[in-house]
């Protein structure tokens, strides 16, 4: 049905989600590609051409329905399952993402944190912190399908080679390091420094 | 002296002076485009046809000088000169990126945060907490070039608007919202609902 999804589309998904989620809220049941165009700094003609690269229906004149675009957008991001992560490391940015509600709310519930650290070993909240070292004891019950690194760097490439062999398939990576893994491993990296950096180059360069 | 960078590269730079850091910390001090490009997996083609568009210098079978190379990169990123942030929002996010160490380790130092919840107006470790509707008498001693945002989603906006009447021009956005703002400001968006959603569509889309 759909053609093929550019990265570049990949990437835009998530602001079609919100801005779609947005017009339900307002009430808004269709929308023509240029009003959408023009909400999310993007042509009409870009707007149309990602819409038909997933595979979303317009009607010549009539525009887009916006429920039913989203929740063709929903699922085909697999949105409409739910998602169950473990969090590696129980520090300042582990605790930050597990105290996240927005993120159970989007489908993405925290099961469980890992920590090498005793003294981190108690419940955080609903989310209980467990010692890192019986996580082969504790996967199969929690049943994750992401895995959250958020611990030292110097330690992450072999978390991640752990978590290949307990069977996890998808990382959302905190650690400023970029991660070796099979072709059978989705891993989306949060490099906050990197982002930082990007800043300072575009300050810099502003005037240019 | 350097022509154009493209926005690829851009996002690349960080990458460049990450590795070149560990370079240095092994002790390496030279390396190949060769070399260099099986670290970053990038080809060494890209490489030297990266580095040429920022304007560094190789030689013909001796490849970079390290140390050099670095200081170039760090220099056209403007991280060689120290950065001020300020962040609104002193929740688990604004409190998440206020005590990481590795920030101010890369020059890049947190001077106060604001919130307007009166429970919060404290110091957080060495750094105060104000509160944010007295910004506007702050902001002159404290001299930030960053504000980071770190609120809720809906104050979002606003707050922008009345940081850049205030004269600040770069600002390191953490909520979920495609800010509108002027093109003498320099915005980074960290959206982490849009990176896990990416996850997401990894996961559904792995075995294509």
């Amino acid at each position: 049905m759909s053609g093929y999804v550019s990265e570049a589309v990949i990437r835009r998904l998530p602001a079609y989600n919100r801005h779609l989620h947005e017009l339900e809220q307002e009430g808004v049941l269709q929308i023509s590609s240029q009003e959408l165009g023009e909400r999310m700094q993007l042509t009409p003609s870009q707007i149309r051409q990602d819409i038909n690269s997933f595979g979303g229906e317009g009607r010549q004149g009539f525009g887009y329905q916006v429920h039913e675009l989203r929740e063709h957008i929903r699922k085909i991001m697999g949105l409409t399952q739910r998602h169950r992560m473990v969090i590696i490391g129980a520090g300042r940015i582990g605790n930050a993402i597990a105290n996240y509600d927005g993120f159970d709310h989007e489908g993405f519930t925290t099961v469980a944190m890992f920590d090498n650290d005793p003294e981190k070993w108690k419940q955080n909240g609903k989310i209980p912190v467990y010692d890192v070292s019986r996580m082969a004891e504790r996967l199969p019950e929690l049943e994750p399908d992401i895995a959250v690194l958020a611990l030292p760097a110097s330690a992450a490439q072999e978390m991640l080679n752990r978590l290949y062999e307990m069977g996890i398939r998808a990382v959302w990576n905190f650690t400023p390091v970029d991660l070796q893994y099979a072709r059978d491993v989705a891993v989306v990296n949060v490099h906050m420094s990197d982002s930082l950096q990007i800043l300072s180059y575009l300050m810099k360069h502003q005037n240019d």
